[in-house]
């Protein structure tokens, strides 16, 4: 089932970048598989239900990535975290799926289960960046006058606002990379830390 | 004809409100207005051409309310301007519109003129913060060390993550108000100068 469950996650990723959120079908997802629409809908009720179920996974495999982050101080874990969410899964089809993902964001105040996933992958995406935050703080790599919990918040609120413009204006994400680049430096790390650097 | 035009465009506004942009079809944009579907199709060739024209339209209208923005110093105003974006020109649908709002950012990548008319509004933002933040560097009330577009670009971000979060997950505006007062006031503000607060 294991094998099964990976490829129609993947074969579900893939239609809904090619695709987008409103013009989605079952027939879609199927034919990114190996698999028929009828044995798709034999371990899922409707694309509804992949769709959760990709968020799921999505939030699963996210997870994964940033609990074990690449850098020695909790500066370049910051980083490290800001580049994680910035590159999605797949990088051929980042571009699609930065756009459904915005859709189904659009959804989710008619949708509850969206709601819930998304909830879920903030809630995730907050308390990693406020873990880094707090540990920063002890090790004497940020200012102690700010809130962990707040400056996440507040962080979350700006990665959340990048997507969104990159999608509908297509703000230059290198751009926001330098912004944050020089908020983290001016404002977060303590005043004799060299700055930091977004790839 | 101006008299039509603004029947119009408040009855594509409560509809897009009512049904949000995917289901949204030009029979309700006639249910709330006194015309019939036939003289509707008699101005505008589509639903899509009805809300390009609503775009254009809020679009003034914003543009208007925030030429002259209330407050004696560019702090105020910086804190008129956002309240203005933060509350759209009919506060009953305001959740509704923000949603709408966010179907249609997603549909940018696939709609040009979507695409050109929100990128319009993003500039008109930009800039009118841009001279808000210059303006208050001049007279002193700001620091002098940020650069104002740059940091323009930043707060236009912000606000759209405010918004983005607030119609996926929910995330409470009072907590972004707050946010931003201690954004603007530990950051932007002159050393000397009282806190800035949001209502």
């Amino acid at each position: 089932m294991k094998e099964t469950t990976d490829e129609l996650m993947d074969a579900t990723y893939a239609a809904l970048c090619k695709h987008g959120y409103a013009s989605l079908r079952m027939q879609d997802i199927a034919d990114e598989s190996s698999k028929s629409k009828a044995t798709l809908h034999y371990y899922y009720d409707s694309k509804q239900d992949l769709l959760y179920a990709l968020l799921d996974y999505l939030q699963e495999s996210f997870a994964d990535r940033i609990e074990t982050l690449e850098g020695d101080t909790a500066a370049d874990q910051l980083v490290a975290l800001i580049e994680t969410y910035l590159t999605p899964m797949n990088e051929d089809s980042m571009q699609e799926f930065r756009t459904a993902l915005l859709e189904i964001k659009a959804q989710c105040p008619y949708d509850e289960q969206f709601r819930t996933e998304l909830d879920d992958f903030d809630r995730i995406l907050h308390d990693r960046f406020q873990s880094i935050l707090e540990a920063g703080q002890e090790t004497g790599v940020f200012r102690d006058d700010f809130d962990p919990d707040r400056t996440a918040d507040f962080i979350v609120t700006i990665l959340n606002g990048v997507q969104t413009r990159h999608v509908a204006v297509g703000h230059p994400l290198e751009q926001t990379r330098e912004t944050l680049e020089t908020y983290i430096t001016e404002h977060l790390l303590a005043p004799d830390r060299a700055e930091v650097s977004l790839e």
